[in-house]
């Protein structure tokens, strides 16, 4: 009933992760070192996020006219985050990292997630540095990336616009040179920028020395017009204080200016805010607009930025996941505890009977089975999506071009399926706990509150399920598809060899080719207005078929002879989500299979 | 886009309601009458209740030691509610009512709902002197129960106690005989009542003179024991202030005093108290307890109570259907106003072309159609059953006593159904405002948080599953689902007369076929704990059922040859239903139909 074993076994008798440190990258990790960054996020996530998960809620950002005051123990755990060298784990020994695998540090990832999502703003700082180390130059990342994994500065994503948030090509902030000698400053060829960027998490906030924001903006042509569509996108280092090139402040304020926080649902640790750039609030060097530096070559923006994409949806995936698991152990604790009614028996029930614990009942079971099968089975995809990662990056060429292709195909789904079903099982721990889930004293309405989030940001769900069924299974010729179902049909056979894994085993084949026919109908007359009618039914059943093949792969780690408890948790996870689950399918499936368009050609006038 | 046009619709095209006024209740009724009622209600909802939705969410209720604080816009509108009439509508001329039919009764409540689910008690003290008026002496019906049809008293339900929520039996509320004269009081039987009631709605509050307070409690036996079970509940009024026999107040207060308010997650209009029966706080008459008078017989009080289940449980459900519309009525308003985004043509999208309004995008008219479908379906069936109340209550003795058999298993369905699915609906209006629908600047994540309620009070999930698959569906031998298997067969034959819906209707005959062999493969070992292990997915695929019997039954009152945007809305929304909804009842019917005990039999270590 803690994340600790389900992580350990994922990863070592699942992922193999200690096989890892077989690489060059990671020789001088071993388990042991491993276990020792696990064991140091387990604690500063019991110690400085979990106590204050309830705080951030009630005391949210505010702004005093001059600061944003959030509590401070969201600067403790900023610190301890920091002081734990999690920032840079994955960097290189040279520059103070650890040279830890992507699959250590999501998995480390989880106990700050599970223990309060929304005071650690952690995820976006080391997505920008990582940007900035793919893209920026020397001086960039020397300057802002650096002191980023440190801890001393933070970082943003600024995309959104208050009329442009799925559709980034119709962003309207402007950037134009910054006086004649503008390509030669130090930090980067020079820019003035203007517009307003909406939904910056951590946009302003006083935990840090400084705030390093990574803007999408246009470039006007020389007829002072913005190229339209993504191709006229750039990506521009705006931080809310200037820095000398040896990241020094200089004292000048950037003309970044707070515009509203905005007052959310849930995630409420995490200031969101919208931002106005170069208004003239903070006038700066004698010139209109808000300094900034380029990264990377002009129009070449949105390209920097999805070199992080897949990174930051698994990260949002993983972050859904880790509210399914705090609502599935909360829930779950309340259920061992709380006495309520009598079980049915062959006869019914006997009221004069004392009452049972309610885990007693089948209903409950259910309840907590199906958080069991959605938050574990979406954790186990997180890992595995995290292991391609290191793949790509570290693995023999072919081996890293397939991670590559894997994860393309996977990153929707990633994304999307924890976002959706995480969500339903946080609801399921509030139904666990009766009227006691619908109040403040218990946590899981808030994970349910917060995790309503995940379906929205960086991506929505139908710009994923339109990128999965558009974009990604029809990519090099379908390569990534057949790619998947090539590891699927591996599983599969393995499965076959075991006949306790030979009912799933033969569900999972029939599945897949169920949508491998699909893929096929829907875009069987490639019109992307029909194929694509119904993609979010399609990522639905995708996604089901990705978590059956998960689940299966991870039972082959199980020996069929294990009755430990964990063993016999794990088979009867997968056993659920095989019997109530999987077939699911159905009912997506065939409207994609028949492109039904009675959706699309609804008549606006008649709703 | 507003309820108007649909209630009329389902009243007057669909339900004939305007056919009521022909029985003698109701014969000085007229269209016009209704129509009156409806204007009124649409009125009051529109200025009382709608503009002061959010204001009821942020102003919590609070105790200020000595009283409990409402917005002024609480007390307007209850005041505004009670003027109406509505609180007596049902009753007779003679005591003030309008005699109403119960099914405009509801139709004029969802105002009220989809206005403000949570600033208007009046459910709670309409059902509390229902009761009354059923199961009361004439004392009681004119002291307490006229005096909440005026407006001038509010009742509540105390059921629950902190340790007894779902299972009643377990109440530990004590109630003694007061003094050797306890049997000559002129309002009942008094007795003194001393326990702990948990989750009581408007338990507390300034809004009227007094609070009439329906308290289940047990009378001890002889050897100062209680009855273990539901048979030894009896019931109790105990008003806050005491009053004489002819409902003025004396003066004195009753032994009832607040223990805590709770705080919810949304619902946060009405207050929601733990109350404390009889523990000094307010010590009155020289002796120990609450005085609470008797309704009833001893041991009868929860055949009292659930006499008025039905109408409690149609309730929540139109609460919850409310809601459902409420959120897919802002939803549409945004989506007609909101660019962002170009279409999908033949030949993929044009980024050169202006942007279009979402609701453009055939995944957000996915998102309306299904919450039309949700909602307005769902509205169907509440009328509907609120039709069946009316036969019950003036319909020939056959038709009665069928409409009274259909109600039975109808009903853990109309509480059921819209509680999950107009959350779903509510959850998909989130979804279409992006990320301004997960900001408190939009209505919508309020509906949401209200909404989660509605599968927990009056009865869980849970408990009306097994209610329905464990009695409903088997009382009588049976003969209320082969009522409704009737009703849905008449349906079924006139829809084979019109070719445009044979496909829909030869869905519904499969399903049904399918959900009555379910049935009895659920209990063909009459093993309750056999076939009750997966009761929830049962309701869930007879809701999926009864819905789709309702759209169909609503498209025989739409012309095959009607082309008004209402009339294409309908159709729309039905055929959404049977091709999107109606397959899932595949995936929850088979682990049902084999008695699947793989939730049951799950061992608790396992978790």
């Amino acid at each position: 009933m803690s994340l600790r074993p389900t992580l350990d076994f994922l990863l070592y008798e699942w992922l193999d992760a200690a096989g890892l440190n077989a690489r060059e990258r990671f020789a001088e990790h071993s388990r042991e070192t491993f276990d020792a960054v696990l064991d140091t996020c387990e604690r500063i996530a019991r110690e400085r996020f979990a106590p204050f998960n309830r705080l951030v809620d009630t005391e949210e950002p505010r702004f005093d006219g001059e600061k944003v005051i959030l509590p401070a123990a969201t600067k403790d755990a900023w610190d301890a985050y920091a002081a734990s060298g999690m920032l840079s784990a994955a960097q290189d020994y040279a520059i103070g990292g650890m040279q830890l695998p992507y699959t250590l540090e999501a998995a480390a990832g989880a106990f700050f997630a599970t223990a309060s999502i929304s005071i650690g703003g952690g995820l976006l700082t080391v997505g920008n540095a990582n940007l900035l180390m793919a893209h920026g130059s020397e001086a960039q990342r020397r300057v802002f990336a650096h002191n980023e994994f440190s801890g001393r500065f933070s970082g943003t994503m600024a995309l959104s616009e208050p009329q442009a948030g799925s559709s980034l090509s119709d962003i309207a902030t402007r950037a134009t040179p910054d006086g004649a000698d503008y390509e030669s400053d130090p930090l980067g060829p020079r820019y003035r920028l203007r517009g307003n960027k909406m939904w910056i998490s951590a946009g302003e906030h006083e935990l840090t020395e400084n705030i390093v924001h990574l803007v999408l903006a246009k470039i006007p042509g020389l007829d002072g017009r913005l190229v339209p569509g993504t191709r006229g996108i750039s990506l521009f280092i705006v931080p809310k204080k200037l820095v000398d090139d040896e990241g020094r402040l200089t004292g000048e304020r950037n003309d970044v200016a707070l515009a509203g926080l905005n007052h959310k649902l849930g995630w409420r640790g995490t200031t969101n805010t919208l931002l106005n750039f170069g208004e003239g609030r903070y006038p700066v060097r004698g010139a209109a607009g808000a300094i900034g530096y380029r990264v990377g070559q002009p129009g070449e923006g949105l390209r920097c930025m999805f070199h992080m994409m897949n990174e930051a949806r698994i990260g949002i995936g993983m972050a859904a996941t880790a509210l399914g698991l705090a609502g599935y152990y909360a829930s779950l604790d309340y259920a061992r505890n709380r006495p309520q009614g009598r079980p049915v028996g062959p006869q019914g029930k006997d009221a004069a009977q004392p009452q049972v614990r309610i885990i007693e009942h089948a209903d409950v079971k259910r309840m907590l089975l199906a958080q069991k099968a959605y938050s574990e089975g979406a954790l186990a995809l997180m890992l595995y999506c995290a292991r391609l990662v290191d793949e790509q990056h570290t693995g023999a060429p072919e081996a890293a071009d397939e991670a590559r292709l894997l994860l393309e195909v996977l990153t929707p789904i990633a994304k999307s399926w924890p976002s959706e079903f995480c969500l339903e099982a946080n609801s399921l721990a509030i139904q666990v706990h009766g009227g006691y889930g619908y109040t403040r004293d218990f946590p899981v309405e808030q994970y349910w509150r917060d995790n309503r989030l995940n379906m929205i940001h960086e991506g929505t769900h139908g710009i994923q399920a339109a990128d999965l069924l558009g974009r990604k299974v029809r990519m090099e010729g379908g390569r990534g598809l057949m790619l998947l179902a090539g590891r699927m049909n591996a599983t599969i056979e393995r499965a076959l060899q075991r006949p306790a894994l030979a009912e799933h085993a033969n569900a999972l084949a029939q599945a897949l080719q169920q949508l491998g026919a699909t893929t096929k109908a829907a875009w069987a007359t490639e019109n992307p207005a029909e194929a694509l009618a119904n993609a979010v039914p399609y990522m639905q059943a995708f996604g089901h078929v990705v978590l059956a093949w998960t689940w299966l792969d991870v039972l082959l780690a199980v020996g069929d002879d294990a009755q430990d408890a964990a063993a016999v948790g794990r088979r009867g996870a997968a056993r659920y989500f095989f019997h109530y689950e999987l077939p699911r399918i159905g009912a997506w499936l065939q409207v994609v299979a028949r492109r039904d368009m009675s959706c699309a050609q609804f008549p606006e006038a008649a709703f």
